[in-house]
């Protein structure tokens, strides 16, 4: 991201028509898109759009969540048919949404509309072997940056990140824990099931499979990349793509909750620069949700409860992200208004 | 506003595609629009305008502002030709923006585009006499209620509140301490001023006016009309004029910040049953910020630090209200979901 023009649109806000610093974190998100953008005023996103990354865990095995694995391949039909909770509020905000199966359970073909990125058919236990190897991890990062890719040259100048997968809390936890050093305990919560009765399970389970990692001595399992392929999903992999392929474009990116937060950690991991790129848009509910907005040093945008996933925290902070890139290119300086007075 | 479509709408809530709960602070507000709209799944607002309420302010005499009263009629103007935050914003969210002169200071003729809704050149200085003798404040009231039914009668269908005026954040202490019985020090702050230098002296006149507003035995100052007219602005009675009228057609209305705080609660002490129509949108960075989300029972949908007023921090929670709304009437049920899974 660019400085200068970070700092030229600052400058351009405490002329603006308006007693300086009162549009608060407006004020510094536009000089960030301005960084991003590297020119200020930045453009003004018109077509936003949420990646909408699916697959499955083999973690499922140990007893993590309330919910049966087939419940993942419903809800990629279900957002692909226009009835989920992403496909609602993507209406409201005038985002569209694209879903990329990278890895569900499923007998028959992937539906209509959806992206066929299948790297496996979900991830291996990774409480007790690394869930994907690295080539399928740089497979699944793959899938998410060509799809990316292909939103940003139809003219997509927003990418916002979701995902769907029965499981993924876990992983997103044990991701967390392992980029951030956070304990286990402090950062699994209990996800999509119904009450906490299995999360003292997961927090075991997280504690497991860190320790199985730590003990992996292999050239495979060491660095960031590693991590990611021993810990993580292929939609969090994917969705690692996602955000490459937006911060390679210069587009900013919008990252969601607790899963597209712990994909967040690993990509500013591998690539620091990532960070500059992506906007916190909503705190989830879950313990884990903070992890992304300490990382990137300022609180999430919005912090509304919600706990589902699947990009709707984040959609909902695009009109937040396009105002404050209006105001820097609409509103009128204060040396034009007292003239008038 | 209509407990039974409120229990309904947490019921639709309970069965869709989701974790129970996991939509947040968006399920309880959309089980508020539809209490509001007395029906579930509630209409989705398409149709939003914000008013912006301007008028001047007679206490500015004691030097409670670092700005000319000259500023209040330029910022008029300014919003009329489309240059200031709230345009941008309003375009952002797809809002129309409605200006009403209810009384500011000016030599001319009221500009194009504007309301002209003038009850008097500004308010009396509430530190030494009541601000509004009963009659203007009435008129004030009906003055924004004729620009809200005429908004509503064009079809819009969600209201948001905004307002100009140089001076009206002393006034806005004055009203939020004399409704909720805060200290002046804690709901008094720097408002438009650069920095704190003024705030002590603001303290002190919104003490003096608290005062003599309470030495008043007069008929007129007692009750909420009273208290109102005694200590408010022009601006401040027009927007319960808004708010009435909005909670009468059984349309959401939009609070921003300190000054329509003050407003609303001005309007809930008048008609308690208007609360239920309101939505705090914004906490503002002032301190009396707190004080309608504090009455309402709720924090406001947004933090992000705004304290500039016009309606801004208000028109930034639209798409929030829009997709509570829309989740209710697009989402389909978890049973549909796990009959395909």
């Amino acid at each position: 991201a660019d400085g200068a023009a970070y700092e030229r649109a600052l400058e351009r806000h405490a002329g603006l028509a308006k007693p300086p610093g009162s549009l608060g974190r407006l004020e510094d998100l536009g000089a960030r898109l301005a960084a991003i953008a590297g020119r200020c005023p930045p453009p003004i996103p018109s077509s936003p759009a949420v990646v909408v990354a699916a697959a499955d865990h083999g973690v499922h095995a140990q007893g993590v969540s309330d919910w049966p694995q087939e419940v993942t391949a419903a809800m990629v039909e279900t957002v692909a048919a226009g009835g989920a909770a992403v496909n609602a509020i993507a209406r409201t905000v005038g985002a569209r949404v694209e879903v990329v199966d990278v890895g569900t359970l499923r007998l028959g073909p992937v539906p209509g509309g959806v992206h066929d990125e299948r790297v496996r058919s979900g991830t291996r236990d990774l409480a007790v072997e690394p869930a994907m190897t690295i080539e399928e991890c740089r497979a699944a990062i793959g899938a998410g940056a060509r799809v990316a890719a292909e939103l940003i040259d139809g003219g997509a100048d927003l990418l916002v990140t979701g995902e769907v997968g029965i499981g993924n809390t876990t992983a997103s936890a044990a991701l967390i824990a392992a980029f951030t050093g956070a304990e286990p305990a402090e950062v699994t919560g209990k996800g999509a099931n119904l009450d906490h009765e299995r999360t003292p399970h997961k927090v075991e389970i997280v504690r497991t499979a860190l320790a199985r990692h730590a003990a992996d001595t292999s050239v495979e399992a060491r660095g960031s990349l590693g991590t990611l392929a021993s810990l993580g999903g292929l939609e969090h992999a994917a969705l690692v793509g996602v955000m490459l392929a937006g911060a390679a474009a210069r587009i900013p990116v919008i990252v969601d909750g607790v899963i597209t937060g712990a994909a967040a950690l690993a990509a500013v991991a591998l690539c620091p620069d990532v960070a500059g790129y992506l906007i916190a848009g909503h705190t989830s509910a879950e313990p884990g949700g903070r992890s992304l907005p300490d990382r990137l040093g300022e609180p999430a945008l919005l912090d509304l409860r919600l706990r589902l996933g699947e990009g709707t925290g984040a959609l909902l902070a695009v009109p937040l992200v396009q105002a404050a890139a209006r105001v820097l290119t609409d509103m009128v300086t204060l040396a034009d208004v007292t003239k008038t007075a």
